[in-house]
């Protein structure tokens, strides 16, 4: 199958459950660093120019398209972009990763994070989708995107990666009430970010809580599911919500209590097994190990086939990689990847 | 309850899911930086020097025996002193962890590793063990322990700790026998110095398998299962094996399946879910997150007593973190959380 045979209807159809003529295909990170042309563009401009760049943002996001024949764009942008408008000094340092300056550990920091209007503050991002949707001129589905409250909180108040995420389990366990006011304010931002990429032309959203896996499922029910589910219950409706979490095979119940219309889920756990207890009156989405596409494209084909095995025939599965694609990975076994999906699932 | 009342068999016979007259407890890393004691002598002393003076090694492992209250002492080492002796350039580099200077890429790699008596090249942690069961005089039981053959491999192949184990899966994906070798190689290995630590005295044995959580259950049970299985089935008799490993809420199954009479679970699973899945027919430990002993005495023994009702009534617990305590963890919260497990579980 070429890119020429894409169905432009596959992956929005998977995501409402209904039969598709094969199993479509995106890879989180597609627009990225394992990619040339994406490192040419990094080599002349910083990552959060490059964010804030609508023209290039939107190039960036088409290009996978085009080089790898998936069956839906994603917006280039980054889950953090959302918090430099709170005031908390968001910096993307080289080679350390994101950092914020003024982390969040205390209800007064809480209470100082600034209010903001996506569309005035993150209007860069808005400009990409509407570019993006106009470029796409309908080849794909475009999904918008969003961090889920509690990944965005962890980053806020660790100030930037975690191994361990004390400081985030200290706020909620010593001081629920901030805790709470947190998620609050980070649940109606990401509602509002998510809607006005809606509205700009996003065809389906996906709501990264890559960190979930790092809690008990005690934690996650208590201080995490509620605000979870009022960010997806705040969602326009008739728009397909992806729910992805990383590490949570523990807690796949609450993940799908939380919401959403199809679940992501990681390499950690078998496709067949993650569906049957999130439930089938949900799509789901996944699940090959990013490493995978190390391998030979024999290789990758034959661990495709036993993703897609464990999927079965039952309409509702989208194929995603477990987690964002590498930096190091060949992007010719990228390319065989979406062909094998594409060929082996064809109905 | 007070250290005098300390049960010396209840440990001993939670692994072997007899009734006890409480919980017995005891804590990954107990005898570590979080303790006074122990960064007293480590800022005199390097750490792999540490392990390789018995005196000292015993004089720590003891140390939370006495200030805790625990129901056993665990051998004060490191996974990875086994890998010293096959020459592969292991060093503790201050504050970036552990380094292996000539990493295992290949099966002429695999071939290179040198061969070795535990009982001339790993003598000094014969010599702790001995000297740690004689100054412990029968007051607890004394846990030996050893990395579990992909845990080490991974550590091998990759130069020291990862993130992504790209290399790792590389190997396994790309030369399986090469993959195969070093396992057997790694496998008997453990399993000759975990009977040579039985022999020395040690009362019951902890495979450590940290990092199996980043495979899917299909590379588990391909390339590491038969490996731990081996492992297991070769300790010596009689011997009560404790399987531990995070993040494999997803293929606890397979851990259950490769061997154990305790399989040691992290806090991303319920108890009561994870005990379900291995079956009834081993002893359950864990799983108490270590972030928690950062939040207050009270709220220490709610989330002590939330573990110990997932445990039930069912002989079989041991209580214990879902991996090792951190570093800046207040030892006063320790000592409450011992405690709470003692009175609480008390019948």
């Amino acid at each position: 199958m070429t890119n020429t045979t894409i169905n432009n209807q596959a992956f929005l159809a998977a995501c409402r459950r209904e039969k598709t003529p094969y199993t479509p295909v995106w890879l989180m990170r597609q627009a990225g660093r394992y990619m040339e042309e994406y490192r040419k563009l990094r080599a002349q401009y910083g990552f959060l120019e490059l964010c804030k760049r609508p023209e290039l943002a939107a190039e960036i996001t088409l290009t996978p398209v085009e080089r790898l024949g998936v069956d839906a764009a994603i917006l280039f942008a980054d889950i953090l972009l959302i918090l430099e408008p709170m005031g908390v000094g968001l910096e993307y340092a080289a080679g350390d990763g994101p950092v914020i300056h003024r982390p969040v550990r205390s209800a007064v920091d809480v209470d100082r994070l600034q209010e903001f209007k996506v569309d005035k503050e993150l209007s860069f991002v808005i400009e990409t989708v509407k570019k993006t949707r106009a470029s796409l001129g309908g080849k794909v589905p475009l999904i918008g995107f969003a961090g889920a409250p509690f990944t965005l909180a962890s980053y806020l108040i660790e100030g930037g990666s975690s191994r361990n995420y004390v400081h985030t389990k200290q706020l909620f366990c010593s001081d629920p009430n901030a805790w709470n006011r947190l998620m609050q304010r980070l649940s109606s931002a990401v509602a509002a970010y998510l809607n006005a990429q809606i509205s700009a032309g996003a065809q389906a959203v996906q709501l990264f809580d890559s960190w979930a896996g790092c809690l008990s499922p005690g934690d996650y029910e208590q201080f995490v599911l509620p605000h979870t589910r009022s960010t997806i219950a705040a969602i326009t409706s008739g728009v397909s919500v992806i729910h992805f979490s990383t590490g949570t095979s523990g807690l796949l119940k609450s993940i799908r209590a939380a919401g959403g219309d199809v679940i992501g889920v990681d390499w950690r756990v078998n496709l067949d097994e993650a569906w049957q207890q999130v439930g089938y009156d949900v799509a789901i989405q996944g699940n090959l190990d990013p490493v995978a596409l190390f391998a030979s494209p024999k290789e990758i084909r034959s661990r495709v086939a036993d993703v897609l095995r464990r999927a079965g025939d039952r309409p509702g599965h989208i194929f995603n990689l477990g987690h964002g694609i590498l930096p190091e990975t060949p992007v010719e076994n990228v390319v065989a990847m979406v062909e094998a999906v594409h060929e082996l699932s064809a109905r």
